[in-house]
C-alpha cells in the first residue's frame, strides 16, 4: 500500500482523547518520577515530592504544555519548587498559579519566573495580586526574532532554563526574595535566543502540521508555538544555519572578545541528538572566532514545541556568581548534576 | 507556496556533509560535555574524562550511531568507561573496539556489553580475541518481536540501558570481572522489549523516510534501525497500543503477581515527552492490573532510531541486588542521579 499525498504528512501520536492528553501525561509523569515530584490535581500543578525547605524563598514557573520537559521537568531540589502547566500552548489560570504560590510559600515570599506571553503575564500578575504571599516576578524575554515588534515585546523561550536554574540555586543557598529576583533579572537581561524550524509541529490527535513549508524552505525566527518568524529561507548546511542563529544573538548582547557565555542548543522536538551536537560544535567554533569564551553548555531537547523539527540557540552572559549558581547541585526529572 | 506531495514528507536536517555527521557530532558532543567525556579521534571512541579507577573492571559498549544518547551519552562515573560508535546504523570496527578495550583495562579485565546484531557480535568478538585484555561479553537480546526468527535470535534494544547501568555500578563497587558479567547476564535474561513505529525515520541528508506507512497504519515490532516488525495494524488509542506492547513482553518474561520490574518507556526519536508520559501511565496501569510491582521507571528518548516516531516498552525483572545497583549514583551526559 503506497502513501497518498494526504497521508504522507500525517503524524500519528500516542494519545487517547486529545482533550485529556495533559492530565494523562501529568499522571504518568508523576508516577514515573514519584521520588521527585507530586501532582496536585485540582487546581493542577507539580510540586517537589521532598520539599524540606522551611527557610527558603519559593521559586515558581509555568506556562503552556507541549514544551516538555519545560517546566514540570525542572521541579526539584536546586531548581523549581513548583510548576504550573496550562493546556497545550495555553497559559495556566491565575487560580492555578495562586494555589501553587501559596503551596510553596514558607513565609519568605515566592519568585514567579514568567515567559513573556500576554496570557502568562496577565495570569501570573493576577495570581500575584490574589495571593497572600509576597511575590516578585522575573520576566524572561530572550527571543531576538521579536526584537523590533510593537506590542508585547520579545517572546520568552529557552533562556528560561538558565533563569530557573540560577534562581533555584540562589534560593537553595538562602538568598532573600529580592536577591533571587535580582539574579533572575540579571540572567534574563544577559540572555538572548534565536530559533529555526525545519518542519512544523503537529498537535496531538491531528494529522496535519500546523503550518506548511515549501520545498527546501525553513523558517527562521520561529516561536516555540510555531509562530511565524522573521522570514523563510532556503535550507542550508549546519554551519550556515548556526551563523544565522548566532549572529543576531551575539549582536543583541553586544558580545565582545573575552566575554563569557553559557550556550544552550535546544532541540524543538523531533530533531535528533546527532544534529544538535553538530549545531553546538558549529556555534562553539563561531564563538571561538569571536573570542567569546564558551564556559558552559547545555545541548538537548529542553524547551520543545511539540514535535517541531528545529533548534534554538541561546547565549547567556556569565559572571563568576552566575556560573557558580549554574554549577550548583540540581536534582529534577530533566536536569541533574 | 503550497507543498507539493513530494516535499510533503521531506525532512530537513542540521547537517553539513552527511558522510561527516558522526565525527562532527562527536566533536560537538565532546566539547559540550568536556568535564565528563573525551573523544579519542583515531580510532574513534568516547572515554571518561575523569577516569580515576585504578582497581576496577572496565565496562565497554558500542554499536551503530543514530541511537543517541545511546551509547556515548552513558559514558561516565557509575556506567560505561568507554563507548565505541560506528557509522549511522553500522557496527564499529574490531580495531576501534580493541583500542577502547585496551584504553580502559586496568589489569582486571573488561566487560563488553553487546547488542545482538550480527556485525556487532562479530566485531566485538574479533576485538576480544585481538586484545591482550581478559574480556567477558554480555549479550543483550531483548526484542520479543524477533523471538521466533531463525538465525541471529532476538535483537538487542533498550534493555541495554539497564545492563550498562547495572554493570557500571557493580564495577564501581569493585566487583570482579566474572561478577560484573554475571550481573549483566542476569539483567539481560530478565529483560524483554517491544516497539511500535508511528512514522519512519529519515537518514540525515535524505528527504524521504526509510519506509512508507499507509494511511493510519503503524508498524508493530519495529527494530531500532527501522527493520520491519511483526506486522502492521491500524493506529489506535494509547491504551490499546500500550497493551499491544506490554502483553507479549509480560508473557515472554512469565510475569506473575508479586513480580518486581523496572519499566523503560523509550522514545524512538521524534515522539514527544507528553506522549511518552501517557504511554508510561497506561503501561503502569496494565502492570497494576496484573499485580506486577512497578519499582523503578525511566521515561524518555534514550535509544533512538534517528527521527523515527514511536516508542518501545522494556520490562526488566528486579531483585534487591539489581534494584540497588540501578539506584547507585551515576554521572554521565544522559543519565545522572
Amino acid at each position: 500500500m503506497s502513501e497518498s499525498p494526504e497521508s504522507a504528512i500525517a503524524r500519528r501520536h500516542f494519545v487517547n482523547d486529545p482533550r485529556r492528553i495533559v492530565p494523562e501525561a501529568l499522571a504518568g509523569f508523576e508516577r514515573a518520577n514519584r521520588t521527585l515530584v507530586r501532582w496536585n490535581r485540582e487546581p493542577s500543578f507539580i510540586v517537589r515530592a521532598d520539599d524540606d525547605r522551611p527557610d527558603q524563598v519559593g521559586v515558581l514557573s509555568g506556562g503552556g504544555s507541549g514544551h516538555e520537559p519545560l517546566h514540570t521537568g525542572f521541579v526539584g531540589r536546586g531548581m523549581l519548587d513548583a510548576a504550573v502547566p496550562g493546556g497545550i500552548f495555553a497559559s495556566p489560570t491565575a487560580l492555578q498559579v495562586e494555589a501553587a504560590t501559596t503551596a510553596i510559600d514558607r513565609g519568605l515570599g515566592v519568585v514567579h519566573i514568567v515567559k513573556n506571553y500576554t496570557g502568562d503575564v496577565m495570569n501570573f500578575g493576577m495570581a500575584a495580586e490574589m495571593a497572600a504571599s509576597e511575590v516578585e516576578a522575573v520576566l524572561v524575554d530572550d527571543d531576538v526574532a521579536t526584537e523590533s515588534e510593537d506590542g508585547p515585546g520579545r517572546r520568552g523561550t529557552a533562556a528560561v532554563i538558565a533563569v530557573e536554574k540560577i534562581c533555584g540555586a540562589a534560593a537553595a543557598r538562602g538568598a532573600s526574595l529580592a536577591q533571587v529576583a535580582e539574579l533572575g533579572r540579571r540572567t534574563a537581561a544577559g540572555a538572548r535566543s534565536m530559533a529555526v524550524a525545519l518542519h512544523a509541529p503537529t498537535h496531538p490527535g491531528q494529522a496535519r502540521a500546523s503550518f506548511d513549508l515549501g520545498e527546501g524552505e525553513i523558517e527562521l525566527g520561529v516561536g516555540i508555538h510555531g509562530e511565524r518568524g522573521v522570514g523563510r529561507r532556503q535550507h542550508a548546511p549546519a554551519a550556515e544555519l548556526a551563523e544565522a542563529l548566532l549572529a543576531p544573538v551575539a549582536s543583541a548582547l553586544g558580545l565582545a572578545s573575552g566575554d563569557r557565555v553559557l550556550v544552550i542548543v535546544n532541540g524543538l522536538g523531533s530533531t535528533h541528538g546527532l544534529e544538535l551536537s553538530v549545531m553546538f560544535g558549529e556555534a562553539a567554533r563561531l564563538l571561538d572566532a569571536r573570542g567569546v569564551e564558551v564556559e558552559r553548555a547545555l545541548v538537548g531537547p529542553y524547551v520543545t514545541a511539540l514535535d517541531m523539527a528545529g533548534c534554538s540557540l541561546t547565549l547567556v552572559r556569565l559572571d563568576d556568581e552566575l556560573a557558580e549558581l549554574w554549577d550548583a547541585p540540581v536534582r529534577t526529572p530533566a536536569l541533574t548534576w
